[in-house]
């Protein structure tokens, strides 16, 4: 077997390793899926935008650069999904985002009575969908199995929210074939990306997906609670309309004027002031993105997955990440039913994982950000704890 | 007439001046209630959260500290209106945070029909009254005169969306008597305070109001896009609920349970992740308000809006601003007919109002960073790039 070092030394992306904050006090970081690494281009971004920016420019600021961030930035992460210009726009959190959407999809498929959602999916997207659906007199029919949708899909569903990698197992799902799943019935696909964008490429316009939303604070390494992006698909954005019509949603923001009117383009999914600091992380950490390639960073990603899962096996641990490297994401899950205590032990000795109810631990193995070496030694601690817990 | 200097003399607010970044290019800041200016503690505030908290600590910060941000900071800005602890909260933008305040206003008033909001105030609020009328089927009651409600609410009324201080003229008003007015219909009022708070002391609990919403790029100083806050009145929150139920409104973060089950907090008001910056920035300003005290920030706007309206007169301007101190906010406008040139020509010149459609040329005057000298020196510039253009 390949060593950690070796596979170091061979990797084309270590050097982007250099371009994060590195904590000196960890042995291992997993939670960059979680909360990504801080990169030193963002760092020093945001105290040149704090004290030149807004410091010395003050309201000059908004006419002449902030007030466009967020259709410039969404393009910028657009392009790393896969969508053309035009369709992504940095708004809100992620939750507000996809609250705007499946509102915007019940709008575009009238008539119809049902979304559809995976009962396992992240947990802000199956309270959304039921607070949604019971404000709109839809009902929810609940996916166990989102592998194969064409029993699940009918004429009388309006979207099916689905996750591209789930939260806790890592499992990838197949966009372009659950998409034309969900087509084939008339009905919308609303993917989250939260977990892949900044992880692995994602084909946004020619997998011919609706909507999509993301956050930030992961793969892309934009800061805690940095914001969202949402998607609407260039076929749709004519007819679509969100529920939370703001200023910034007007068709022009400083006329105030009497009657309502949206924007014709992206910017009709905005609505109130957005966060520059968020945008300005966003957009660091999607140039550091682009920097790499995401083909290389999924190429990357894969060796550390794999190699944590090899690790995890010759450790003789429980993992619930498949093993086919095509059907996982960026993060690889140990299943153990002490869980909760491996996480807090590993954590004190300078390993961060996530501990996920009810007995999972996640380690988010951001490619930009890990060694394989990192890997190797985290592994080898997490083995350590719950070889003295069990 | 006492010079602006003897006053700047006098002014016990004076030295906090020096606690802002205040830019050596411009003769005047006239925009303080649009976007305030960049407090020294903040910037190093913001520098130090970003290279010690996310940068070192990491996800760490989450769970010992920045998890109860929104409460904790909502608490020191509650403070500062005359809020007990428990009942304000830091989360998205106004215009989402009014959004769900609308729809916890139905809610609570279940069985009525209307909404009555100001005809003149500020877009955002008129935008989403209408929007959210529309999709809970009620009517809008739009108000001409919203210094005397008596014959506008009525028992059809569910809310009375008004602006403290009107964010074209300056008109600052009753709180404690409209609100009265208000309830005797069995109605309820949902202030939006983002032209006064840090600018004037607001007694939310005093007045017995039911529901607020502000900003905090204005006088708090915390940023341009920075989260808005949100308040609902102890009495209410058992009973509040909100459209956008996400994981952060949950009653257990983490659980991620199969169900949703409200926090009974003010939690639940929250949806997605916050943004933990800007909360952080919120905390620095909501801190130098508190330190220099509402009271003494209002004497010191008082005197401030007082000094610049006698100027504006000695210069023959014309202004829309009430000349009654009781009855006026932190800011005071000019009408003129080119208003849009004279607002660019004085920019061009290094004092810097706002341009509001169609015709005003608005003055912020920021309480804790703006001195009389300033002001002299900025209405001066003003007058004469109107006499020339005039």
């Amino acid at each position: 077997m390949t060593t950690a070092a070796e596979l170091d030394a061979a990797d084309p992306l270590a050097s982007f390793r250099d371009r994060f904050v590195i904590e000196d006090d960890l042995i291992a970081y997993f939670d960059g899926n979680s909360l990504g690494r801080l990169p030193l281009a963002t760092r020093d971004r945001l105290e040149s935008f704090v004290r030149e920016e807004w410091g010395r420019d003050l309201i000059r600021g908004w006419a002449d650069r902030w007030v466009d961030l967020p259709t410039v930035v969404g393009d910028e992460v657009g392009a790393l999904m896969g969508a053309a210009a035009g369709q992504t726009i940095m708004a809100d959190s992620t939750s507000v985002s996809l609250y705007k959407l499946l509102h915007t999809a019940i709008d575009l498929r009238p008539g119809r009575s049902e979304i559809v959602v995976e009962r396992a999916g992240f947990p802000t997207d199956r309270y959304l969908v039921e607070a949604v659906a019971k404000a709109r007199g839809l009902d929810v029919t609940f996916v166990d199995d989102p592998t194969d949708l064409t029993q699940i899909v009918s004429e009388r569903t309006v979207v099916v929210v689905l996750n591209h990698v789930d939260y806790r197992s890592g499992l990838l799902l197949d966009v372009a074939t659950l998409t034309n799943q969900i087509h084939a019935a008339g009905a919308l696909a609303l993917w989250d990306v939260c977990h892949s964008v900044g992880a692995l490429p994602i084909d946004l316009d020619g997998a011919g997906i609706d909507l999509a939303v993301g956050c930030t604070y992961k793969y892309l390494n934009a800061g805690p609670g940095a914001p969202a992006f949402l998607y609407v698909a260039e076929q749709h954005l004519a007819a679509a309309r969100q529920p939370i019509e703001g200023w910034w949603s007007a068709a022009n923001l400083f006329a105030m004027g009497e009657q309502y009117e949206a924007a014709p383009s992206m910017r009709k999914m905005l609505s109130g002031t957005p966060p520059v600091g968020g945008m300005i992380a966003v957009q660091e950490g999607a140039r550091l993105t682009a920097e790499a390639g995401t083909e290389a960073i999924r190429t990357k990603s894969v060796a550390l997955t794999s190699f944590a899962l090899g690790l995890i096996e010759a450790h003789g641990l429980d993992t619930v990440t498949p093993r086919d490297a095509a059907r996982r994401g960026g993060h690889v899950t140990i299943r153990h039913p002490q869980a909760r205590q491996v996480t807090a032990a590993a954590t004190a000795r300078g390993v961060l994982p996530d501990f996920r109810e009810p007995d999972l631990i996640r380690l988010g193995l951001s490619p930009l950000s890990t060694s394989f070496v990192e890997v190797e030694a985290g592994v080898a601690v997490l083995a350590d704890v719950i070889s003295s817990i069990g």
